[in-house]
């Protein structure tokens, strides 16, 4: 009998469920994330029918979590605003019904081994998968390994220079108009110009001051981290037209400071959409699953 | 006959050389940087009379420079504005005198590794040392090992928020008053204030206003590379009300966002100075040659 992983992407608005073993052997649900009970088990019972052949689950979960494997609060989401979801142990759910090893990273941190294996990030040791849509959030792997280190990465909060034609009040409930969530998510796109993002037009200033942030953000993250590449995923980067405005953006920012043929001459290759889509994180949570056979 | 290290801490102003075996058995020399010429010649001619007992020797350099052992340019100070040092191979210069294993890696980068031999990072994994002087710039520890990327980590370029208050036009020929080191660096302070940073007074407003910068990168770093501690040197940090005011205005700006001890509990130990003082420099570029050794 096939061995296979299960998978789940926990977002905070919906879930997404998987068994398989790649690409292209992918079998998957969704469903709207309700009660924490209520959600869990509905990925419980996902998975139930294939409990003979499940090697391990992987779980890439929006956050905070905690990835501490020897702290008490070890696999719950922590310190989230989402109402009931404060505390919650995801690893514990399933570790009641499934004797299997469990995986569970944040679902950026997942997103980002997915582009590694089958993506936009393969061969790479120094890369960052961000997300760009409801919320900001991305993965790091530095040195071929994911950055954890006190908690984890947390890049949609890294403080940004407001633009001076910028009105807007900001919407990250901890840092305002300080953050680069505040600032260029989704919602304060929306909130910003009274208009969802998807129904500006291409030519409508709201693109430009957004690929000003984004830009902003990732010529910080080359000077912190110093990435090979950065891959922008989420709902916003569906806007097809930002890109290049983006990779314009940040070597106008950086100004020739990081001389390397990557951002001076090759930005095209070094700032690129996700390679597996929309899937980069349902299929990274099947490589956490994958990476606990060694 | 004992085997020695031979270390190079290589600044834009001075040059400290020694040999030794640790913090308790070192002796060095400092001189300034002129010319490549002159300055490399006098480091050579240091290590000289040690030729027989020397095992290695260690660089840490001021850059940016090229650390890709494949490169043509590996070994060399790059882009570099210091009249004269732009390409110049230090690696060649000292390899063409002695023929042991050289350790290259950026001055930052060996700090922290000699903070985490023996000084104030010793058993962490994740961890930052910044350096905040006539120039800002850190070496970064994750998962155990120096991140180094494309590049290498330019801490200093990180952009940051301006403060309404600050009219100041900035320093920084790349980033004008748009990057961290614009804003805060020891020149910034002294063309900002005119007068030398030394000579403010610690009630001066200039200090409340540098911690807020330090505080707002230190937030930034916090949320990009997650460390577990930050060590910050450099002669700006020679004020000592200074690091007190920085953790307070850490805390404030994260504004509870990181749910973790060492930052709401904890700060003191979380954002600490050098436990080598002024040798965390030349200590960690000993370190870049031990580890030659294996």
């Amino acid at each position: 009998m096939t061995r296979l992983y299960g998978a789940i992407e926990a977002g905070g608005t919906k879930f997404v469920c998987a068994v398989g073993t790649g690409p292209e052997d992918i079998k998957d649900i969704r469903f709207p994330t309700t009660t924490p009970q209520q959600t869990l088990q509905r990925a419980v019972d996902f998975f139930l029918p294939y409990r003979q052949q499940l090697a391990a689950i992987g779980v890439g979960s929006f956050g905070p979590i905690d990835l501490h494997r020897d702290s008490p609060s070890y696999g719950c989401i922590t310190s989230t605003p989402k109402p009931g979801w404060a505390n919650t142990s995801v690893v514990g759910a399933l570790g009641a019904h499934f004797d299997i090893p469990i995986g569970f990273d944040t679902d950026v941190n997942g997103a980002a081994l997915g582009e590694a294996k089958w993506g936009a990030a393969q061969g790479l040791d120094d890369f960052i998968y961000l997300t760009i849509g409801t919320g900001i959030g991305g993965g790091v792997v530095s040195g071929g390994q994911l950055v954890h280190g006190l908690v984890h990465p947390e890049l949609g909060h890294s403080f940004l220079p407001k633009l001076p034609e910028d009105g807007y009040k900001g919407r990250c409930p901890y840092h305002g108009d300080s953050c680069f969530e505040g600032l260029a998510a989704g919602p304060a796109i929306e909130e910003r110009w009274q208009v969802p993002g998807a129904e500006l037009a291409a030519d409508h200033p709201a693109w430009n001051m957004e690929a000003e942030y984004i830009a902003l953000a990732l010529a910080s993250y080359f000077c912190t981290l110093s990435p090979q590449r950065i891959i922008l995923g989420g709902g916003v980067m569906d806007q097809s037209h930002l890109i290049s405005m983006v990779r314009e953006k940040v070597q106008k920012r950086l100004n020739g400071y990081i001389q390397h043929s990557a951002i001076l001459d090759d930005i095209e290759n070094t700032i690129v959409l996700p390679g597996l889509g929309s899937k980069a994180g349902i299929l990274g949570a099947m490589v956490l699953a994958q990476q606990l056979e060694g």
